[in-house]
């Protein structure tokens, strides 16, 4: 076919991936069977305990506040730092408002290692733990380490399997994508989220485990033990194919069914993808959002007292310090600043079948924190305390529909930890609730159903889907295998 | 297959659309013929005459120099502004500058119609006259607007047209996507490139007229005909499909076959895509660049007379103020500051057949104004004269192998202008070369061979692709009918 004879042999993407993912998100056992997996990690949270205590901000170590605006900076200049941020949204509900917001514009790492063992893929999964967990330990990634960790600017302890993500050459490399993280909280946040496979003999270190998809999918369902991490990083899997919805045919009218069919590019989609991107596109137009970090000293309506920095009305959250005493870090103790939420927030899909194939109901929102400021957000996402102090327009859409629920129709409900080593115990209700098919709510132009393939497509991109509709997207595949709902 | 009836119908992605729009590019002849649409143009050239001349800052009316910045700006506080650039690049041959940029944060509307006559799609374009254009009128999108136009700050007439891509509920969106400008003249600069399909009739107004996509390719070889509005939305076009190779079977060896196969989804590429986005994302991750915007009075090493704002070794660009007097625009005299690049640059894809599916050799790119930072760019994008004042180390990666590459090897040579709204004079060669497939360039870590269909289906995404990149893409596009090189 071509002018001279080519040696090189054109490649198209590996059909068999999805396949050999689904496969391992149906395997309910692994290496290690479930009882094992629990007497390991409780054990883990015997051995890997931390004392955490709130100290004055006076206290910390390392830590000060950076003259001229009063910003919560380390003495090196790494790590991260608080400060103010003042945005602007004209026309909104809340046409403009000054905050804390963490600054940490170093990207980094929170990588799963994949292998093979009697063909069925299985994660290398972490017990570890995180100051700002209210538990103690939970399951992380294989790697969740920052740029300053990695690189080790505080001379910590070499991080464990990090070479594996560093150099992905001899590897496969099955997804790898930078993703957002909290964007009322971290300011133009990204982490890299990436899934190797290896077929080498991997060497097990303590703290570490195997566990196929269908083990960490039944992990999610119980409270605070698959961490954030884990699950930014699971949404990212190409977990979805053409033929997904044959190759595994379930019970036709079970829930588990619907879920698949959402994974099976071939299944179709209420909108085509191409209509999905221009409201997004759209949206990202029409949004006018100035945003500007300011000197911490300078938010409104926010004060400090030795121990916090808090909104007047007690709403939103706190910075705060911290002391950490641990035998299981990179260093044994440090002192640090955290952001504190007050309540537990509420992130919840809407999901509906359509034709038999699930979708999802998404929010196209604006966050002063991301970088491309539209971002794909859950149905709900909310902390409902919060609105008491805000103006009603702002009271989320589908709030109530959420809260008030028929039991009957929740699918998913679980309270899950956020990210450990910036937050204090911050918890969020994670939902996914059925409406009935029928169910077409008005007014809602900012909305739009997805199927968990459009997600799963959107995902292999940055700027698209937020961390907390990413962590609902790995609970709703993890209802993969469920034959219980017809 | 569902628990209720489902009236609703499922939809997949329009197979028909990447066959229609080849359908388009093999079509020679449209409703005009070319000798018909030359002496319409030449009519247009002589009718939309404008006079613009160079004038001081003093005399521009409506803008002044900020306070306490030196800021140029407008006194509305629209359109755009001139101010400075701080940037950081640890470890880059130039490590840190400051320099003038554009800052124009608002969202513009670069949009083409088309619409099907004797079943084959036609592109509406505008004959208009830019004031940066060094031959007045060029070939534009149906509408070509900032947020000014098109809301009328300025109180112009209306944009014709613009309801089309305002409202596109009616209507077969075909792309849709925000897109970056110059990352070395605008700040954060993104337009929405937009391609709207009616069935509907639509009134041609004067300076309009209706074109296939084979007559757009046969004009984008002249020099300076297509502008650049049109050239990134014509990128954008979904031309790739699973089949075309198949549909149109071309001269086995000749180049345009190579060129519709490197469209073609299914004929495979040297790297998947999945491969591709993992570099880019660790090129991203990689990437430590610090940009914020300073005072245009502190930028160092740059010089202002009454007439411009210089570099002082006369290189990369001037500031300058003009007035334009025109009787074809919204309004009939104005005064704006540009942007005048000294020299002509170059933007060249080194391109070869790989088993006869044509590849370009693309760049990972930082450039300071982009806001996801790094953007594939072509092989060599340089204005050759701004090295002499550089480091060695700054010379562009294969700028040697353009330069004295054999003519015979040049597969697309034309010039091509930039932007005439808010660049002066700027023009560069856009160059395609093809090396012979046994060519495989080391220590090219920052540089991969992709297809045309992985970079259409990059294209389809915001913070992929540079508008340098997307202006070549087009012109590799306009090859697919040539059957004059084996």
């Amino acid at each position: 076919m071509s002018g001279t004879s080519a040696a090189v042999q054109l490649r198209t993407p590996d059909q068999r991936l999805a396949v050999r993912i689904t496969e391992s998100a149906l395997a309910a056992e692994g290496v290690m069977d479930l009882p094992g997996f629990h007497s390991w990690f409780a054990r883990r949270r015997a051995v890997d305990v931390a004392e955490v205590a709130r100290i004055p901000f006076d206290a910390l170590v390392g830590w000060g506040s950076e003259p001229g605006t009063g910003d919560l900076v380390h003495d090196s200049g790494g790590f991260f730092a608080v400060r103010g941020l003042s945005v602007e949204i004209p026309g909104a509900a809340v046409p403009s408002w000054t905050q804390p917001i963490i600054s940490q514009p170093e990207i980094g790492i929170l990588g799963i290692l994949v292998k093979e063992f009697d063909g069925v893929l299985h994660c290398l999964m972490q017990a570890k733990n995180e100051p700002g967990n209210h538990n103690g330990v939970q399951l992380s990634p294989t790697v969740q380490a920052t740029r300053s960790n990695y690189t080790r600017v505080h001379r910590g302890n070499p991080v464990p399997y990090v070479e594996y993500f560093q150099d992905t050459a001899r590897h496969q490399v099955i997804a790898d994508v930078l993703q957002s993280e909290q964007g009322a909280w971290f300011y133009h946040k990204r982490n890299r989220n990436i899934v190797v496979e290896v077929t080498e003999d991997v060497k097990l270190l303590d703290g570490f485990c195997w566990l196929t998809l269908g083990q960490l999918h039944g992990l999610l369902g119980g409270d605070d033990i698959v961490n954030m991490d884990s699950r930014t990083v699971l949404s990212c899997l190409p977990f979805s194919g053409a033929d997904l919805a044959t190759v595994f045919p379930l019970r036709p009218r079970s829930f588990g069914a619907a879920v698949i069919r959402s994974c099976s590019d071939e299944q179709g989609a209420l909108h085509t993808t191409g209509e999905i991107l221009s409201w997004i596109t759209e949206a990202k137009a029409r949004a006018v959002v100035r945003t500007r970090t300011v000197p911490l000293e300078s938010v409104e309506h926010w004060h400090r007292t030795s121990h916090a920095l808090s909104h007047e009305t007690g709403k939103f959250f706190n910075v705060i310090g911290i002391s950490v005493k641990a035998g299981h870090r990179e260093i044994t103790g440090w002192t640090q600043p955290v952001v504190e939420p007050v309540g537990v927030g509420i992130n919840a899909f809407l999901v509906k079948r359509i034709d038999g194939v699930l979708h999802a109901l998404v929010n196209a929102r604006i966050q002063p924190g991301h970088l491309d400021v539209v971002e794909l957000a859950p149905t709900v996402q909310a902390t409902p305390g919060n609105y008491a102090v805000l103006p009603a327009a702002a009271r989320p859409r589908f709030l109530t529909e959420i809260l008030e629920a028929d039991p009957a129709r929740i699918r998913y409900d679980s309270l899950l930890s956020e990210e450990g080593g910036r937050f204090y115990h911050a918890r969020n209700r994670y939902l996914v609730i059925e409406a009935d098919e029928a169910y077409e709510p008005e007014d809602a132009a900012d909305f739009r159903w997805l199927t968990l393939h459009q997600l799963v497509g959107l995902l292999r991109h940055s700027h698209y889907v937020n961390v907390e509709a990413r962590s609902l997207i790995a609970c709703a595949h993890s209802l993969v295998g469920r034959s219980d709902t017809a």
